[in-house]
């Protein structure tokens, strides 16, 4: 055929399918958002009106994309998990990370004026996204990675609250307030919330001092039937057929997606929730029980 | 600090820079637009609303990313080229593509009303892309990229057209289209459409025969100049600082950002527009001859 | 300096870090030993001074390279075994596979005329070797890789030592042998072994059936007491400092190099030799023991 | 079949094949030759029975695979070159770099004897060598990569002839000639050989000022005849069927691989052997010219 003479540039695309049998994270992460807080006057030190539009852009995804495991999100940032039996794509980097990338965009963008009911959005200043793919070898890892983001969550709130304490009843400027909190600890950032704003750092919103997570919900589990077994979870990934991961997406979409603001470093959230490292979906939550 | 704990896990982050010196091509294509196109009863074959939002997505995200070349798009597919000399990231890949990639859906997402009026988005049904970046290693090269494209966006729309004409206007079904085509060569597809319906493919619109490209304008040069310096193009390409980055990011973002529908099989079209493949912004158009 | 003029080259070199946590299997072949065995006459199906040799420059390799966990031979063919906390080279991947190769080049050729005295080797026909490697994300994954490796040292033993006993004792070509053998199974084979030749396939040497494994020595354990420690074995691994790691290597060099002839496939092997997946050096072999 | 069962694990394997239509070089290095160089007393600064043996071995290489253009060396290092036309082993990454360093390893040990004659090797300290591939996208910027290595091999010469003359015939120190040299530039370098030590260093020997070039002989042609097709020379590559390339590699097992030690910075060199860049072997030197 006439186009052959050019095909031959296809052989320039090189694979980058992601190691069989691992966890794949994509974290997105918001472009440049410091400056379009400033251009669309997000609220220090936390904006609930931006954190909820993330949330509900997560949910989409995770809705378009039965195949996450779960999601994880602060600030501007989010991570979704899917799990080492994910044959998505081929495991393909490329069309993971971007696929995830454009659906929260476009979650985002169209849900804006929801969020922010006044403020119209210039197609100059839009929010984007960019995102990684990055792998992780076994269970115990992912949920050091986790626990990474969440740990960061509490050391990032707790800076940025006093900080803007400082700024906004304090009257410090940011250059001072910067400095005044330059080598202090935790327990030092607590004690000016509390000694001169009269803030008690653990009635701050969960979802300021969590995070978000999201997954899909199923029936809880005792704690105690799973702590055993969760050595095992990972020991029998097999590779799907086609049919059964076509199945598979079907029962999980018949699960709602819900986001909250719990703790993800112990184990009782995975140990309730064992779906989730297992990848086998578990019983649906009747509406009942719903309510 | 009592995040190093997990802070480990950033060692299985791997790094993904684009080989020094090519041309980069990030190529996005609309996820599932088959189906999409019929949700929101896109016209056969071509939709013009459907092409002109895409174009008006491609400027913005040239106007985003002054770092891009070059332009060029075809159905629901677009591809951005970066010139080799880019620095942009540290051309790290999924930075590169999913930075296009977001920029392009919030473009496409926030101006869809205002080329499908009529038509709200669904939040299931949002269109989305993805994407992947391939590298080059020279000029050459990557114009029979370039050709690739322009010839597909041919045979498919010849297809396409004679495909919908016997469909539409012949009244056959989808299958038995498809029956009368297998086979076919150009010369009888045009024959078709001439014999049949008296349409002469010729006339059709040039967006729907060439596709689109998009470039930032400068003065057009003579042919006759540029055509034996067209060989040393890549040969000067030396490690910009980042001063000299930002510096031609500004001078470009000076450079209106045009939309044409025209051969870039042949010749001319690059020597008319050498700043595209030397990576050196040309003379800027005044606003006289703009008119 | 005058060589900075050109040292920009440097950046075109590209990371290949292997994942970290995971088993990096370094496996290399004989290039063109079908045609090397035909040069110095290697006795058909199997010559036991060949097997000899690859296992003496395993040996080597394992001696020079005291992070390696285990190495597994059949044919010209050996895979070395690097354990989830092995930092060597800073697990680049090029680096670790072409030091196998060099290693185990050297010593096979250094050793040539101890295994075969009477012919000497050819410069224009050296043995060579080439290499890959692969990482396995957990220990259950790479025992599957080693049953692979040792399920296929049976099958194509079973085929090859019917097909010379055919050959070379009933007088067929190989085609005609070939023939006979096609569409065969296990059992067919055995049969034919047995009836025209008198001879008993388990009665053949193991190194034959089952191949070589080649590791460190150290006291064997009651395989009941590590029965059920196995599934925790990777869950500890950290990343281990520089001093700890030349600790571990110095460790390793105390311990003899055996190689045996033994079934990897089940549990035993490696519950009686747990410092194999567990990557933490047992209890050194007295020389009493020893004898 | 039985092995089905395990085979899944060769899904793990990645592709590692290298862009196409660019200059591969896999550079190799000796391992721990500091070390080595003690235990078999090579002389300092330079060894002349060690640097012909590395050449020797790279000529070996040479030989073993036609696909190689051309190979630069200096000290216990040698850079190997293949033409972007290659398609060898489908440039896959390992099966290259593992071959050069095989073949490279094979011949060096073999012929170890033949330029170390009272000297022999020791299983436990055999000399090995790592490698690894990188690629160029331009004939420019390989040039550059050449330039480099011939560059660092003046640099390094320059230091070590001084640093040697300081101490073998100066009587200093290691700490002491280290001391001396900190802060140099090479004009002092040169007064100390020729002031102290009555060494003109521009009549040292041209194999350790310049390093060896090995290459495939060819008749010389006119520079003036080739200066102005340079550029162009990479612009014709295309992809050779396998029938071609194996009539390319008869072609080049015809040709003599010789070693100089000759400039390969300057344009001379590349314009009067113009088969080195251009991938196309040139006239064979008949036996009377070669005389």
């Amino acid at each position: 055929m006439a186009n052959s003479k050019y095909e031959y540039v296809r052989s320039f695309e090189q694979s980058d399918s992601l190691l069989p049998e691992t966890w794949i994270v994509v974290r997105i992460d918001g472009r440049g958002f410091h400056k379009l807080s400033d251009q669309y006057e997000f609220e220090k030190p936390n904006d609930r009106r931006a954190l909820d539009l993330m949330n509900a852009a997560a949910v989409a995804v995770m809705k378009d994309l039965p195949d996450l495991s779960i999601a994880y999100g602060v600030s501007d940032e989010y991570s979704f998990v899917f799990h080492p039996s994910c044959q998505l794509f081929e495991r393909r980097s490329a069309k993971l990370v971007t696929t995830v990338v454009s659906s929260f965009t476009a979650a985002y963008i169209m849900q804006w004026s929801s969020f922010f009911p006044g403020k119209a959005l210039d197609l100059a200043h839009l929010p984007t996204f960019d995102g990684r793919a990055v792998v992780y070898p076994s269970a115990r890892i992912l949920r050091d990675y986790m626990s990474w983001r969440q740990v960061d969550c509490h050391i990032n709130n707790l800076f940025n609250t006093t900080f803007w304490a400082l700024v906004l009843k304090g009257g410090l400027t940011n250059i001072e307030a910067e400095k005044e909190l330059s080598g202090t600890v935790s327990s030092d950032k607590n004690e000016i919330l509390f000694r001169r704003f009269g803030i008690n750092y653990n009635n701050e919103a969960e979802i300021f001092k969590k995070g978000s997570v999201a997954y899909r919900q199923y029936q809880l589990e005792d704690p105690s039937s799973t702590a055993e077994k969760e050595l095992e979870i990972q020991t029998n990934v097999k590779e799907l057929s086609r049919t059964q991961q076509e199945k598979l997406r079907k029962l999980r979409r018949k699960a709602a997606v819900v986001v909250e603001h719990v703790d993800i470093i112990k184990d009782e959230f995975w140990q309730r929730r064992p779906w989730i490292l297992s990848g086998k979906p578990g019983k649906l939550v009747t509406e009942e029980e719903n309510n």
